[in-house]
Parts: structure tokens; sequence; C-alpha cells
């Protein structure tokens, strides 16, 4: 793992969360993407060498509204930049964790994807990103 | 904000969740921390320019052990280094922020530490921290 590529926040109203991340970052979003694969549209903002992702859910059976439902606003996701994505998910596979899927999807920020599931790290949700080249 | 300092993540047993985030993160803590004052036992990880922290709570009625109850084994907190804690406390009071506090406290790591409460940040538990010098 480089370093913590970004955090993932899921909100309710991206708008309204933007000006909010605005105020505490002192900088607003450098851009906004559409994942509809993921049912999401998103944020990003700078915090020197990591970024925050803003998640807002664009249905109401996605991933992001289920956890607005169980759990509410917060912290969704962390994501772990590494050097080669396939290697990693295959160490992970033999260390014991929760791969999902067999192959890294294409993510936002142009990224692959691929997650972690929670049960498997003490609750919390884990993607690994590398940069598509 | 300079950076994400450190991710806060919850845990039971400080001990099990050690062997997990050293199979995940590929290296052991770097050190352990207990600090009294919060009610916790810690340790760090290193990733990149970021730092992992787990924290385990050493009874059963503090802000760790709440969180265990309320939410689950997760991620806890986003800390994020400031140049200078007292202006950025001051500046995100002016903000709207919810700024636990008056002053910084010294927290894990050699740390300045302040908090926002999640009520002002779309559900996300933010501390600021400084080096101590």
């Amino acid at each position: 793992m480089k370093k913590i590529e970004h955090l993932g926040i899921a909100v309710k109203n991206l708008k309204d969360s933007n000006v909010l991340f605005e105020k505490l970052l002192g900088e607003g979003p450098y851009k906004e993407e559409e994942v509809a694969s993921e049912g999401v549209r998103t944020s990003f903002f700078k915090t020197g060498p990591n970024k925050i992702e803003l998640l807002e859910s664009l249905n109401e059976e996605g991933p992001i509204a289920k956890f607005l439902t169980k759990k509410g606003e917060g912290i969704h996701h962390i994501a772990f930049e590494v050097e080669d994505i396939i290697a990693e998910m295959e160490r992970l596979k033999k260390e014991g964790f929760q791969v999902l899927g067999d192959a890294p999807k294409k993510g936002a920020d142009n990224k692959w994807v691929v997650f972690v599931h929670p049960k498997s790290t003490n609750g919390v949700l884990i993607e690994l990103c590398q940069e598509i080249n």
C-alpha cells in the first residue's frame, strides 16, 4: 500500500456537502464525476498527497443509498493506492481477506478499483486503486 | 489542512487487529501507546505519508467503547495535520463548525489535538493535529 489515495464519504446532498467541505478544507472540489456503473455522483477535494471523495447516490438501491439508510452520513471507505492491483488482490486473498470480484473494475478518477469486504477487515470497507495508464 | 495525518479505526481487540492490519498493510505497527486521558490503547501503522491508528478502549464508558456499542468496529475519525492548530480552530469556529473544547489537548503520538463534532461535518468526526515541538 503506497498511501491513502482517498477517503470516501457518503453524503445525502452533494451540492450542500461540497459547500461544507470547501469551508472545512479551505478549497473547493477540483472535479465532479458521475460513475453510472456504481450509481453515484462524486466530487474530489485535494488535501496534500491525499484526496477526499464525496459520494451521493443516484438512485435508491445502490451501495451508497443502502449505507445512508443503515448508518447515515459518514466515512464510507478507505482507498489505498497500490503499485500492482492484480498482485495485491491475490496477496490479500491468500492472507484470507474477502476480495470482492475476480478482477478490478473502472472506478472514478481514472482508476482501476477493487474492494475488500468489511467483514474481513474490522468493519472497514477497503478499496485498492491503481491509476489507469 | 496539510494532509490526512492518520485515520483512527475503533477495534474490539488491539492484539488481534494488529495481526490483521499487519497482513493488510504488509508491515506491523511501529508503536503502541496508551492514552490514559482518553481511555484508549492505540497502535500506529505507516502507509506512505499517512498513518493508520487502531484504538481499543481501556474501559466500558469511554468514547471508543460507546462507538463500538453504537456502530461496531470501523473507521472512527479522520485526523488532518495542520500548521497552526489554534488558528485553524478559530477559523473553523467562525465557519460555523462545532469545535470541541476551548484549547488543544495532548493526544497520542506526540501531538496537540482538537476534535470537530460530526454533527457539523456530515457525520465525520474530524481531528486536527499538530506535532508538539
